[in-house]
């Protein structure tokens, strides 16, 4: 057994990820903020979350050895973001048409749809823009020009997880077939709904550790496993799992297995990602 | 003058990038796209459009003697399909709920308010994958780490112009405020709505190509103004123009004369960009 105090971690990292955050997007008097768009912005970025996508992306570099700084952080906060903004239109009325987001009013119903669409829009642009800035930090820092090269795949990595055949398209997939009934076809949506930016945060954190291959496709297959894992413990817990729920857990348990024994390869530095997988399962 | 060819430039440069953009976003069987989401993606974007913001790109590339290559072409598509993602949002009911596009109907009198927000949302996000993948083909091409780092500055510059300090700060602002009155006020309007693209579009064009601090700076002055004088001319065939004809008619005068000034360090390369300003007067 580990003694990795996984809690512990989850407080630290999770504090560094929320102060950055509220340090980035800064408070804009309301006159100088037309529509109160920055304000939408922050109200949906800064209502209470887990971060386990950030997190995730920390995790994966630091199974590579390489510990949090500045640039790295701004990065995993990118990814919050794009979370953030998939969220923000998922609640939309002509989507899902959510009055209620972790426990405060959704965007639309605080500022209306218009500037609910802009805060998702301007949300999804920034994560790109603080990847690149992330990017000339880290080679302002080192000088080494891989440093720009493994930001513009990390840049690529985020948008395929997020766009048209990724994230995307598990959306639009939701709302346009009938619930999905087969175990197949449930985790088929969740691997691209919700799976498909889990494993992007694991590639992100991997490239810009520098991973080698190996360790790349190793850390990808340990995101896709979990991610998939991540929606069977969403579905149980809303109990609204259209598979049996001694399926559901069965499958949690294999998928929560399988993404472990991806990580064989890595040492102790493995660890964060090893409790948040062995997490799932315990709850 | 110039015997310089305007038409025919255009002519062959968007004939380049309207094939890009129909090959790189393949046809999909509507049973294998959820939603019938990559078809509502090229129903707005493959719509006869004058591709101004690429051609930017690339007239810009062109004044600093960078003839257009793949990555480069696939850079200036991405500027368009921030346009055009733009559009399709701005068009939404819940914003500017306007029924006609480019003479057609718009993307959610086709195909629903949701796959319209994801549509755009796509395009956004594939914008900024297709720069990532513009600069892996450049660096296979030329394997100077250099290219990495511009085409990382591009996805900064295409952000910014784009985010909450650019394109969607304007839009929130049109929805948020009485319409502008004194002339100030609608070029301020128009700097970020419109002019942020158009300034993103020659900075990304002007850092792909390798422009010096003096250069760039030279191009995105040129955009700046370019961009302010263009939506003078849209608001003069709209007629919906609330400053006097002649004062907007004045002000576009200034204006191009004063894009065409930022290019006197430029040589015959810069013709293009010249005579799209000129254009702008000679309708």
């Amino acid at each position: 057994m580990s003694n990795f105090d996984l809690e512990s971690w989850l407080r630290t990292r999770r504090a560094e990820i929320d102060a950055l955050l509220a340090a980035r997007i800064a408070v804009v008097p309301t006159d100088a903020d037309p529509g109160r768009l920055v304000e939408a912005m922050r109200y949906s970025l800064l209502a209470p979350g887990k971060r386990l996508r950030p997190l995730l992306v920390l995790a994966a570099a630091e199974a590579l050895g390489r510990e949090p700084d500045e640039p790295l952080r701004l990065a995993a906060a990118a990814v919050e973001m794009v979370h953030c903004y998939s969220l923000i239109h998922d609640d939309l009325p002509a989507m899902d048409d959510d009055d209620l987001r972790r426990g405060q009013p959704t965007s639309h119903k605080v500022f209306g749809e218009a500037i609910a669409i802009l805060a998702g829009d301007a949300l999804l642009t920034l994560a790109f823009e603080w990847l690149a800035e992330a990017g000339a930090g880290a080679l302002a820092a080192t000088g080494d020009p891989l440093v720009a090269q493994r930001h513009l795949r990390a840049v690529a990595a985020l948008a395929k997880g997020a766009g048209m055949s990724g994230m995307v398209r598990g959306q639009a997939r939701d709302l346009g077939e009938p619930q999905p009934e087969s175990l197949q076809a449930v985790e088929g949506l969740a691997a691209e709904k919700t799976g498909a930016l889990f494993r992007a945060a694991l590639e992100v954190g991997a490239v810009l550790a520098g991973a080698g291959p190996a360790q790349e496709e190793a850390l990808v297959r340990f995101g896709k496993h979990y991610g998939v894992a991540f929606q069977h413990v969403d579905d149980l817990a809303d109990e609204d799992h259209v598979t049996t729920q001694t399926e559901a857990r069965q499958r949690l348990h294999v998928l929560t297995q399988t993404a472990l024994d991806a990580l064989s390869l890595f040492d102790r530095h493995a660890e964060p990602l090893r409790a948040l997988a062995r997490r799932l399962v315990d709850g």
